[in-house]
């Protein structure tokens, strides 16, 4: 079992789960801070650290896209090595950037079609050969090519996604189970000795297309399953319709993630319907545009009104930013694009979002959870 | 007396000297990282602590240029505070600016004409005006308005900057007086409670131009004199010889600022010269142009071999870049323009720069700062 349920909220479903990859046991629920090129934008490994940052996410397709990277991070003995990055490394397949018009030419059911956008080179990419670069990059967790659909596209068009999406999938699995067999056993510490395996599903916000997806790859026995196609426009009660719809099909031992989600108030109503992962770009790049996270909400630093304010960001918050820098300094930075601004908001964004996490977890092992989130999002409606 | 000799190397002009500010003081030999806009570039107030950096420069002419940035810094109580910097803190006048021409309109006796690159306003900065925006931003040490010419003006230019430079240090240092006439006195740490302020000479490499600028402007008695104009193109011998006139001429108990240079050896040649203070965004622009300092000469980080190399910057350096991350990770970030490489990069060079310093001083106070010049030197020729 790589996933251990160890308390369960009596009046959510929300729960705090181990699980256990090849380099240690992370905790859920968990937020990984998006690291695509082997960096979190303007935070470094020690500081991730300092930020007590147990996981992050990179992109194993955007990473093929520089050449020789991938020989160079697997000389390195893995990208955890490569970035000295003491915690758990997700890789992402790159099935995403399907959405990116810079990236994505076209797709059929073999692999999808991407094109280089520095060369113009174009570039095949298969299920097996994704695989084969997450493994390279030797990460703990890897997740399916995916077919990503566009939240624009028609409902037949979503159902051909679904459907490579399922056949991807099954490749994957068969590819990474062939690769990883001899890996297929536990060490001493009781950590299975092989990289982790997610699936992602589709569908958009259709019942039906969801639900045939999440039942097809249930099948291939995913260490967890991830819902992909969200974060792009779709009404938060859709998503999270659809977010139910997995928790009633999935069975209880698996984690599910919530790809490309990272408002606060968002997270904490996926956990409540039993997420337990998540990542997202979007605190440290809302940091950079001047949109700050505290226990008052929404914080907009262009706002004129926090022009010569000598608080900190956040009054409650302890971390360096808001013990050392006020909110004038900080908005006259960002205003300026001074990297220094840029660095302190993102590790603010990041420190919040984390002790938002944290304190759920002792929220869940309560039972006031459900109490937890009501109180914070009376702050946000402010 | 606000600069006092501690120690004076035997074999060499070189020595170890205190400047005593408003705010503290301060030891020499010593380098100021620049700030031009209240931040290090990538390098916030509590990683330059962390990097014992003692003092930084930053430019009053462009903060000025921030419409109301001046009367904000004033109301948090100064740079320092606006900033949370512990040290002591340098304000440049602008004189410098002149060389940009996005910057620079016209000069005469009375001021500079400068125009605003943001909105094309024209600003006319006299000396006076200048000396009160210092005093606004209550620096610990103010520079002189200088007019500087070009590398390529004719001697004759050069001439005419001097006469400038030399009327507007009389004015600086009139209306500097007049300003601070309650503050010339000692609090009961002994420490003069006024703001310091420098003298700018100029005169290009032409001796008998810097001679008598330097003549000129020790009249006025201040705090310190800086070499101005440097940095920008000349030879080092020519610029070596100018060094040795201002020691010849200026008073022994007064520190000597040479402004613009940042490299490590031109550093040493120039204490050995008998120079106190250096100033430079050198460092930290190198190294976000990928060459870094090290014990075994400079590091071109781009080049191919580095591509795979899994030992640090410095094998030799205690920073905790060289402690957690490998030329390869730094040189792959850099060419990524991901803004953690130039974050470690530029940590790494200002760390270097501070070791530097330090080990001069020790080389210093054991009579063996001619040695230490020479050994680094060995190293810097390879």
């Amino acid at each position: 079992m790589t996933f251990k349920i160890k308390y369960k909220d009596k009046k959510t479903k929300a729960r705090v789960g181990i699980l256990k990859t090849k380099k240690g046991f992370l905790e859920t629920p968990l937020f990984l801070p998006v690291a695509t090129k082997t960096a979190v934008k303007f935070i470094d490994s020690l500081r991730l650290k300092e930020l007590n940052v147990k996981a992050i996410i990179s992109n194993s397709f955007i990473l093929s896209l520089n050449s020789g990277l991938i020989s160079l991070i697997e000389k390195m003995k893995g990208i955890g090595n490569f970035m000295n990055f003491k915690g758990i490394n997700f890789t992402d397949s790159g099935g995403f950037q399907m959405y990116s018009q810079a990236l994505y030419e076209k797709s059929n059911d073999k692999g999808v079609l991407f094109k280089n956008p520095v060369n113009g080179e174009k570039i095949f990419m298969t299920p097996e050969e994704n695989i084969k670069l997450q493994l390279r990059l030797s990460s703990e967790i890897a997740m399916c090519l995916d077919s990503m659909p566009l939240y624009e596209n028609s409902k037949k068009e979503i159902q051909d996604a679904v459907r490579k999406t399922i056949l991807w999938a099954k490749r994957c699995k068969e590819a990474h189970d062939k690769l990883q067999k001899n890996k297929n056993v536990y060490n001493k510490n009781k950590r299975i000795k092989r990289q982790l395996i997610f699936g992602i599903t589709q569908g958009g916000i259709y019942q039906d297309l969801r639900e045939y997806c999440i039942k097809e790859l249930i099948k291939y026995k995913f260490d967890g399953y991830a819902i992909g196609g969200f974060g792009l426009g779709e009404k938060r009660k859709d998503e999270f319709k659809i977010i139910e719809l997995h928790k009633k099909l999935i069975p209880e031992n698996k984690p599910i993630y919530l790809m490309g989600i990272g408002d606060p108030i968002e997270i904490l109503e996926a956990i409540k319907l039993g997420c337990d992962i998540f990542d997202s770009r979007m605190p440290t790049q809302n940091a950079r545009h001047g949109t700050l996270f505290t226990s008052q909400g929404k914080l907009r630093m262009f706002n004129k009104k926090y022009e010569s304010d000598k608080n900190p960001i956040d009054k409650r918050c302890k971390c360096f930013v808001c013990k050392n820098y006020s909110r004038a300094y900080i908005r006259f930075l960002l205003r300026e694009e001074e990297p220094v601004g840029k660095e302190l908001a993102s590790y603010h964004n990041l420190y919040y979002l984390q002790s938002l996490i944290e304190k759920s977890k002792v929220a869940i092992r309560k039972n006031k959870f459900f109490e937890f989130v009501k109180s914070v999002k009376m702050v946000y409606k402010n």
